[in-house]
């Protein structure tokens, strides 16, 4: 049985719904994966960080400015500082790489802090990092990962792009010797959302609004009609599947508008769809990645992704075009990232633990 | 580095493309899985089983008739006879975890066997086996699981559905803690093709002469468009993610033809289209599944898989609904299947000594 000390650097939606999801699954996360996990810290923006001496695991907070969860000491510093002071104090866990840090923070989409500082820090003091957050991958994911790997540490992202719908894992695990040659994507949902309305005739000042009130969209709308969250999860696609190193910014963008309205209203007449498509492919040692609406005839397969649905299609030098499409979107899948991405480290740690005592039985 | 012996039995088009995708991949399986590989021996329906001196993959039989590889040894016994014999005589192997029986024999739909003869035959002497045969997971996945996991021996068919594209894999390496609760799926491209060719207008004879003139169906029409293949299918999927123990025989089977024609042209008249569609769910403790045709709305994503596509949508607890799209079959998807599996064998292999080695370091 491992126990896992969690710190959460974050305690929004995601986080919380993290922990009641953890709490669900606690039967068979013991049985089947002898997993234990217990918060030992949660910093947000709100009310800084501060260490919790109970299991935030089995009385987590539910709504917004509920109960907060125990407090046991103020850590009045920054959240920098309390990571590092985390991973000394408790230091049996990060030696025993039993020590997580959870990032949940908010993207800032001009540098991809203060999620980057965060992961850095984490892997440095030996604790191993799962983010739900676009920022470490599509900014830096070529030295954090060779910083985790210094640290033998696990540095995994599987909800940065589509909530728990394995693609990282899907090619890392599951396509070996293949070569990722390329990708194309529907991966954003609120814009997703409009042009959809718009081609029914909605405005898209209209449709936006619906959005932002059904809670879909953020509230700075720019991020996603603007494409920067589709081009932060192009930029992490392509750094980790095509060994790029762009950022958000590298990625050629352009967003949709009143004016997509209109060309989505004509090509939906003429049995066609206009999607917001996210794209990059390799060519020679040369990657290149964008994000514009495109028109797309009715068989693709893209043209088909509707609502909350986002879709990826890999081409590849040895299985032709693979995709994947995640039918439906909630808190629960990106929560489910997460708690995949533990699993994930708590299969290193069986599988050390079993073979080294098969190696030792196997001496005597 | 761990040398493969490699006991192939079926030499077909798949097993000579698998041979011939390991000779091009020869390089890369070195450096990045320490894989080398030897085939030791070749059963084939029409030759019987023989041992070979050389490596076959330096040297493959590319052309059916062509030279067949350097005989050193007849053996003129059964096959069965001969996977149990060269699990002796090549017992330093088979004791090592590096003996891998390779099964690409012809499918019976009557019984799954003679591959689940040669499965149980090859576990029983220590021999992993990878097989793109549908029969033993689609007759018997139970009972051979439970001889696999006693030999600590793999028992891996990647390829016995959906070629190379994962879905076994899909759902044991990237869905931890996830329920499967049903799926449905296209899975059978001969069915498609023809329905296709017949909602144009084409008869149901006609279609079928030039998939089969195509080398895309197969000479016994009944296979495929009596809806068995897909049932095999059905029933591998249903047991290995379900947790059912069904055979091909307990799925509910409805064949497409000329009457299947007419429905399909009416439909795409009015928007929708007909496809063979193969599913099984779970309720309570039982499972039942069946492949029929039916007519699907033009916005189910089974409506979208034309030709050669294949489809399987997932329906889980955790992650709504997730689908995973083969956008082309060909024989290399296939052979890749074998081989992919192959690297899940390495990669245990390889988990095992770097771990042991750790461990031993670790109590210097």
């Amino acid at each position: 049985m491992t126990e896992f000390h969690l710190l959460l650097i974050g305690y929004g939606n995601v986080a919380q719904r993290f922990v009641s999801l953890l709490g669900e699954q606690r039967a068979q996360l013991a049985s089947r994966y002898g997993i234990g996990t217990r918060v030992i810290g949660i910093a947000t923006r709100r009310e800084g960080p501060r260490y919790v001496d109970s299991s935030v695991v089995s009385a987590p907070r539910r709504t917004k400015g509920g109960a907060s969860p125990a407090k046991t000491e103020h850590y009045r510093d920054s959240t920098l500082a309390f990571i590092r002071d985390a991973c000394v104090r408790d230091r049996a866990a990060a030696r025993a790489g039993r020590l997580v840090v959870v990032e949940t923070t908010t993207l800032d989409i001009a540098r991809g802090e203060p999620a980057i500082g965060h992961v850095r820090a984490a892997l440095a003091g030996g604790a191993h990092v799962v983010t739900a957050n676009k920022g470490p991958a599509a900014f830096a994911y070529r030295s954090l990962a060779r910083a985790a790997e210094k640290a033998n540490r696990r540095f995994l992202f599987e909800g940065a792009v589509m909530d728990g719908i394995p693609i990282f894992n899907l090619v890392r695990e599951t396509l070996p010797a293949v070569k990722i040659l390329g990708f194309r994507g529907v991966v954003n949902s609120t814009t997703n959302f409009i042009l959809t309305a718009m081609e029914q005739g909605q405005p898209f000042d209209q449709a936006l609004a619906r959005m932002q009130a059904a809670g879909i969209a953020e509230a700075d709308a720019s991020l996603d009609v603007d494409g920067w969250d589709a081009a932060a999860k192009t930029a992490a696609l392509a750094n980790v599947l095509l060994g790029a190193s762009l950022t958000p910014h590298s990625v050629a963008r352009e967003g949709i508008s009143e004016a997509t309205g209109q060309r989505a209203m004509a090509a939906r007449a003429a049995g066609r769809r206009v999607k917001l498509v996210a794209q990059a492919v390799r060519t020679g040692r040369r990657v290149t990645a964008r994000v514009a609406p495109e028109e797309l005839p009715a068989d693709d397969l893209l043209a088909g992704v509707e609502g909350q649905q986002n879709a990826i299609l890999l081409e590849t030098d040895l299985l032709e075009e693979i995709a994947i499409v995640q039918r439906g979107g909630s808190l629960t899948q990106t929560a489910y990232a997460l708690l995949s991405d533990l699993i994930t480290i708590a299969r290193d740690i069986k599988r050390d633990t079993s073979l080294t005592w098969r190696a030792a039985a196997r001496r005597r």
